[in-house]
């Protein structure tokens, strides 16, 4: 394996609002994404804004699920970052878009920690990535 | 602003191992950089794997920061995802860098959440980025 780990990031767009929205819920879907992916949660934490908004994560054995909700906009940026290949990331991602009522998804998968070193690159080395 | 989110994520390698490997250190290293950047904390959680290797996150009011750590590797995969232009991210991660004896870092920045609806594209796009 060239990598460490695997790292979905996901806007998910045209949501259904009231359902970004709800803390609650969003803890109950991404807790069974997490078992649908095959993960191993181990610790937990969501957040409620006022007006609106919910912010969580789900460490996992395998690093982590988190989301991040703009009710206003219908938007939610989903992060789905495994190790191993072991996990379903997809199978997951399709069961949130189903919960979430989401109608366009961009999904942008960055590979993370190269495994092998040394590594020739310069000390500093950044790159800009729209994601639309 | 034509972006919701601004997300960097940051390949730490050659870093210095036993702090990798020290969940208290990292705790600290983390909620100073959260407050150097000027970003509010809500929650945090933190986990120590066996034998080796820590998984961390802080939500705060405007996003995340998080990190994994492989001490095998003297690898870390951080990563500070914040929203508004008030966060200091370049100054949170210059701060994690010193701490850590980071000796080799690469940044990838993604931008989260067109801001712009409707939008022009297709129902799912997919794209690879791989960090070296």
């Amino acid at each position: 394996m060239d990598y460490l780990g695997n790292h979905l990031l996901v806007e998910l767009y045209e949501c259904n609002s009231s359902k970004l929205n709800d803390q609650n819920q969003l803890e109950r879907v991404l807790e069974d994404a997490v078992r649908i992916s095959g993960a191993t949660p181990l610790k937990s934490s969501f957040h409620q804004f006022a007006p609106q908004g919910v912010s969580g994560f789900i460490i996992i054995a395998e690093s982590h699920f988190s989301i991040h909700t703009w009710p206003e906009f219908g938007y939610a940026a989903l992060d789905i970052f495994t190790c191993g290949d072991s996990i379903d990331n997809k199978k997951a991602l399709d069961f949130i878009e189903s919960e979430l009522d989401v109608k366009t998804v961009t999904v942008t998968e960055i590979k993370r920690g190269n495994a092998h070193f040394p590594l020739k690159i310069n000390k500093k080395v950044s790159a800009q990535v729209g994601v639309f």
